[in-house]
């Protein structure tokens, strides 16, 4: 079997994995895992957000909500590797004039917009912004499957003018199935293509499909694919990083390194975080839905899962 | 979004799921599956196998390992509702002659007949005998990731020429991916329709595919589906039939009494069994070989992934 050099692996445990844990993984996992992708070769880790400290205020948060340049420094030195460093910033949510440096003084490779469509302009000025300090970019056009045609055109149309390079499908609340990630990473593509920019692929798992939509989306173009060590993140949880390595069959990376890590760290956050497939996401999944009232009815360790069928069914 | 009326669902909760527990479950959840069934207007229930006694001796097994028609009318009485039963028997394990009644003295309405590729001739003895008792009859070749297009063509090719109604798809070790899906689809296809028969489909959790390789299979013409209540069934699991109703839209089947059945009974049955997706299964699913090391792996209560790996990797 053929193998695609083109595509691009990128590891967002911690970015993503935070949100369940307000980003207070100890340094020996965050080092682990930078440890792990360098080993595996993968291509990206993105290692939190770059979230504006006078929203966020308060110390609940731990460092890999804001990503200070010395806080990467101490788990990555000056990254002498491969690896390359993303971090994440939020539309509206990020003070990136003042927060994100110049490349040529932060070991940070790339920057990531997320938005929602209705901040798509905001969003193209903060890619512009990193764009012109140096960086790679990338968009995530979050909650896809709650967007009219119309909208997603817009957003698209717009970021195709934009100095964006990669353009993602995030399917948000794993709602999406794999019709829809066909029409979208064709529409994306269509959107794409012509600018020279790329497709990437963001799934989460809450109907057991982050995977084989991960895998849908690269059969049908997209090249540059999200995914977490033991599909860890909120709610249901991502793309496990393991199975796409498997699926891909590129020489370049290897499975041992991640296997390793599972076995070695992974346990231990387990027993004190909550994440992967559950009816109760499937049912958040099924109605398009953001998890919120799935996470909720586990976090408060809640068994009656017909009651909250019949609240979930019911309500408008 | 419009649904199909020709789909029909099969539940093998108690047939596939007593692969992990030597078939002991107790009556009043295998009453519970039945009822959830009924209730749900699941097609078919598959109750367990028709086991030989003279092969399978000792009094480790339970009655679903055999299904005595007393056993079975213990749970359904003359089930008189639109639910079907059906049973399996595996081919050169099953004394047909005598084990499986004429349906007019039985309340099996389907046997299914599970084969190896090389026990095919077997098979389809099994198949024109039950077919004359009376029986709507399935085919499940196993294990199909292994055959040779010859030898699966050699099969389909004899099956078709059979009293066979629905010929299954058996993704035994959970190591295909969609595009196979798509490709043994469209063969059987080929072989089935001329014929007036059916394509089925029955899938593994090794990779978390189970559910996705089901949609793809149904999305290419598949009608026959297996699937089992929160995906029980042995190593990693089957397709969950929670999942395949919210995919099916159907406005027939009720999702709700299978939240039930899910709320009231699986957390105790967890307690006592393992099932569902692990990174071992994983290797194994991703080397296309039976689960047995992964389960033998996790029955160990082993955690040293790395060495799994080595030895899995390593060995021929």
């Amino acid at each position: 079997m053929p193998y695609d050099e083109n595509i691009k692996i990128l590891d967002c445990t911690i970015r993503d994995g935070g949100l369940i844990n307000n980003f207070n993984f100890k340094d020996d996992f965050v080092r682990a895992v930078y440890e792990t992708c360098v080993d595996s070769n993968i291509d990206y880790m993105e290692i939190g957000y770059k979230a504006d400290k006078k929203i966020f205020t308060g110390n609940q948060f731990g460092p890999w909500k804001f990503c200070n340049e010395n806080d990467i420094r101490r788990i990555v030195g000056d990254n002498n590797t491969e690896l390359k460093i993303s971090v994440m910033a939020d539309a509206e949510r990020t003070d990136y004039h003042r927060d994100i440096l110049r490349k040529t003084d932060s070991v940070i490779d790339m920057v990531r917009v997320a938005t929602y469509a209705h901040q798509i302009s905001t969003a193209v000025d903060m890619i512009k912004d990193a764009h012109d300090k140096g960086y790679e970019t990338t968009i995530n056009i979050m909650a896809v499957s709650l967007l009219s045609e119309t909208i997603l055109n817009n957003a698209l149309e717009q970021l195709s003018k934009s100095e964006v390079e990669v353009i993602y499908i995030v399917d948000s609340f794993g709602s999406l199935y794999s019709k829809d990630i066909h029409r979208l990473v064709k529409k994306y593509m269509q959107y794409a293509k012509s600018e020279g920019k790329k497709v990437g692929i963001h799934c989460h798992n809450n109907q057991q499909l982050a995977y084989s939509n991960t895998i849908e989306a690269i059969n049908h173009g997209a090249e540059y694919i999200d995914a977490t060590i033991a599909g860890l993140g909120r709610g249901a949880g991502n793309c496990p990083i393991e199975l796409i390595l498997g699926f891909l069959k590129n020489p370049k990376y290897n499975l041992r390194p991640i296997i390793q890590c599972i076995e070695k760290h992974i346990p231990a956050i387990k027993k004190e975080n909550n994440w992967g497939f559950d009816v109760a996401y499937m049912l958040t999944g099924l109605l398009n839905r953001h998890p919120r009232e799935a996470i909720a009815f586990l976090d408060s360790k809640r068994e009656d899962y017909t009651n909250f069928y019949d609240t979930i069914i019911n309500s408008d």
